[in-house]
């Protein structure tokens, strides 16, 4: 079929570029970047022509006038090719070029006002970055409010609604564990003994870990950045990332069982389709719940470490005196850390919760710039206890808005309870459960690849969550893992 | 100028495929290979598209016809980009095509027949590639024999009969040094104390020469690979690439040396013209040149191990007891091997004078395809005395007509040639002497940086030659070189 044929043209493109981007974070010359930037211009440029072409749409068009239902997978390939050609083309090239140019300002405005921890000089720019936001939001409608059509580029076919219906059932009781866990690790929980935990070694572990989870390293690689990440160079071909403290070996094997998360995904989507939507991943908010679910149910997990940790006390001597469940203490710790990105599992969705909510009433013009800091300040006293001792460890800290990723943050939280909603489910299947329960995990891979991976995009988030594990998006699961594990 | 923008958009698009050529031969996972080749089969389509296009051709001829000669590095830019549009669509799509397709089927014959040292499966292949390279010639044109319009893709504005009279000079001098020098070699040279060379030790000791012969690793670095190579992935981003032997330092040393020539010339190049031939590198004989001035001039020379061999003992504690007299017989050993990418300093050039002679003829149509084992092994009995053990050893070793590249082998002589002669002349001047003499090769970069690279690709080779040294291209400066190391 023609527009088959154009949207793996397209997945050329792109993967082409994932290359050069992953080349970008991993390997590049300081003085590499700015042709750099040019070559990935003009490959989004080319991806960009191609998607919002006569001829796409013509062919796009066709194919759908024929299609007669008898096979889903082609019908809802049509349907997704549809809805993301409708979004790509809904914005006029004026406003994607104003977007663009104001992003490039905001990032710049963004990075010098955190280092100055003075927010009035960004707020200008993320006034500007709100108005082109709700603009794009007016452009490609939206059901309730101007934050549904945001949220939808990252997690489709949901609304603001539905995430702050599970959001608001969550507050209460995640602050109410977090709090606890914080007030017990203070007390309880160890700290790591001291390092060298030598960088070959920690490698060594790592890929010994992620092989035996799963991935697939003749189809994947990890290699070493400042910030972990995960890309797709091709459909097999998908490269991890993680960073090394030679002071706790535990930073570097949880960026790669997050990652490997996000990369066994990945790698579990119908190659065959590759550029097709039903070999694409669905959403942000699934593919956050493969990460975390590798990363907090797995690798946090005292089973994984009943079998792993007399690996490691193999590797790294130190441990030897210090037992298994001092490590799980350690591994267990809880803080309030002012920062997302240094919060650990108990803490980390009252950052999410905080930032949702502040968006949510930003983008819909109940919050005005210039009132956000103290906002912040305000609700992450009510959550956390205490207030950020300024707005470079509040307001300031991530470079999100300033990329005009309104109506992402939503998603980590999402993945979170996906998470433990999907493990939950898979355990009910017997041979599961008594895998992992001796740190087999293949057979619980076996089942993500079956009712998670194989879908590629072709169902709705919440459609294949039900279809997964029998029941609609809901905390329970997630509340329950939290209590059991922190409480 | 607009065609200076398109030729400037089309060097984005071919570096774009470096990035990628260059990590599908350093980090690809093995599962990757068939997605990568499509890839680069995209960028190379596009690519192609633009240099052959219309618009490309009338931006061409208006610049062309508005150019009034007052800046000559335009008028030298119009002059290459329209000898490099000419060559490019002079060819039909049709022999474009088929060139590739048997290609394609060649390189698989050749690794098969290679295998088996089976010159008969190859021979129909050699016979086609042949056929279509004559068609190619005439296309292209030719002032006195078709090899000359093949040369002309790999070093312009030279003639076959230019290169021939230049290897006739050679031919009996270097027969003579060679024999002599494995003789000598036999006799005296040394083997280097044993191994383990420790890989992390090695790539420490290269990076350090690297740096202090002037490689900016700002702008550049060092990977892993089977054959060593260097690529340019932009104007700021040159990657080299060697082998490690633990059991023999030198062979990624010198590997990281000659790489490292190509890339002080890719570094060198005005980088604000990166896309135009005033910002490219003007041939392979000149390329050449630079690699092995660098390995073999600056790298193999006493003065430069009077230098660095106290810094290899530190980090090479067997080489404690070896001392320096010693490893430099063991650095000009010379030894006949049969197989080309074996040879040393002293045997390469017989490898290159015997497939020029065997190619011209082949491609000039007075060499039978069926013939060329016998004539092969008849030309390598008469230059290095005694006849390769079977075709694998003889003419099936190489990769190059099997991928098309006829015309190709000189240049890797020319280069030899060039070395000589741009360092002989570069040593006339007292400053870049006297630095020489004290290891300090700075002064020299210096001199190619003006002599050589600044030029980029505006003056032809031979031109390029005259203007640095005061003389046409001769062979003289090598035949010294070549005695007074090996004789």
């Amino acid at each position: 079929m023609l527009i088959f044929e154009k949207a793996r043209e397209l997945a050329v493109i792109q993967s082409a570029a994932e290359v050069i981007g992953w080349d970008q974070e991993t390997y590049l010359p300081p003085a590499a970047a700015k042709h750099r930037a040019s070559q990935l211009a003009w490959l989004s440029s080319k991806a960009h022509e191609l998607a919002t072409s006569a001829d796409w749409e013509r062919a796009l068009e066709t194919a759908v006038s024929a299609d007669d239902g008898g096979d889903p997978v082609v019908t809802a390939n049509l349907r997704e090719l549809r809805r993301s050609f409708n979004r790509a083309t809904k914005l006029p090239v004026e406003l994607v070029a104003r977007d663009s140019v104001a992003s490039s300002l905001a990032k710049h405005a963004w990075a010098d006002a955190r280092t100055r921890s003075d927010f009035s000089t960004f707020a200008p720019h993320l006034a500007t970055l709100l108005e082109i936001a709700r603009e794009k939001a007016d452009l490609w409608g939206y059901a309730d409010e101007p934050y549904d059509a945001l949220l939808e580029g990252f997690e489709r076919a949901t609304s603001t609604a539905a995430v702050a219906g599970l959001f608001d059932v969550m507050r209460p009781a995640v602050r109410e564990i977090a709090a606890l866990a914080v007030a017990n690790s203070a007390t309880h929980a160890p700290g790591l003994p001291p390092g060298p935990y030598p960088l070959a070694a920690q490698q060594k572990f790592n890929a010994q870990v992620a092989a035996a989870v799963g991935f697939d390293f003749e189809a994947g690689r990890i290699d070493t950045t400042t910030h972990p990440f995960c890309t797709t160079l091709g459909p097999r071909d998908v490269r991890l990332t993680t960073r090394y403290d030679e002071a706790d070996f535990t930073s570097s094997l949880f960026g790669v069982l997050h990652e490997a998360g996000h990369g066994l995904y990945e790698q579990g989507l119908p190659s065959a389709d590759f550029g097709l939507p039903s070999g694409s991943s669905v959403s942000l908010g699934i593919h956050e719940s493969q990460s975390r679910l590798w990363e907090n149910h797995v690798g946090r997990s005292r089973t994984f470490w009943e079998k792993w940790y007399p690996v490691a006390q193999e590797i790294f001597s130190q441990l030897d005196s210090f037992p298994l469940e001092k490590f799980l203490r350690y591994l267990w710790r809880a803080e309030f850390s002012p920062i997302r990105v240094e919060a650990d599992e108990a803490t980390y969705d009252l950052h999410i919760l905080l930032r949702f909510g502040l968006e949510r009433r930003m983008v819909n013009g109940s919050l005005a710039v210039a009132d956000v800091p103290a906002a912040w300040n305000e609700c992450f006293r009510d959550l956390f206890g205490f207030a950020p001792v300024d707005d470079r460890h509040g307001c300031l800290q991530d470079i999100h808005w300033s990329m005009g990723g309104l109506g992402y943050f939503a998603t980590y939280t999402l993945g979170n309870i996906n998470s433990a909603q999907l493990f939950a489910a898979a355990r009910k299947d017997p041979a599961v459960a008594a895998a992992c329960d001796r740190a087999d995990y293949l057979p619980l891979l076996g089942w993500l690849r079956k009712n998670v991976h194989a879908h590629g995009a072709t169902l709705d988030p919440a459609e294949l969550m039900r279809q997964a594990t029998g029941g609609a998006p809901s905390t329970e699961a997630y509340l329950t893992h939290l209590k059991s594990r922190y409480l």
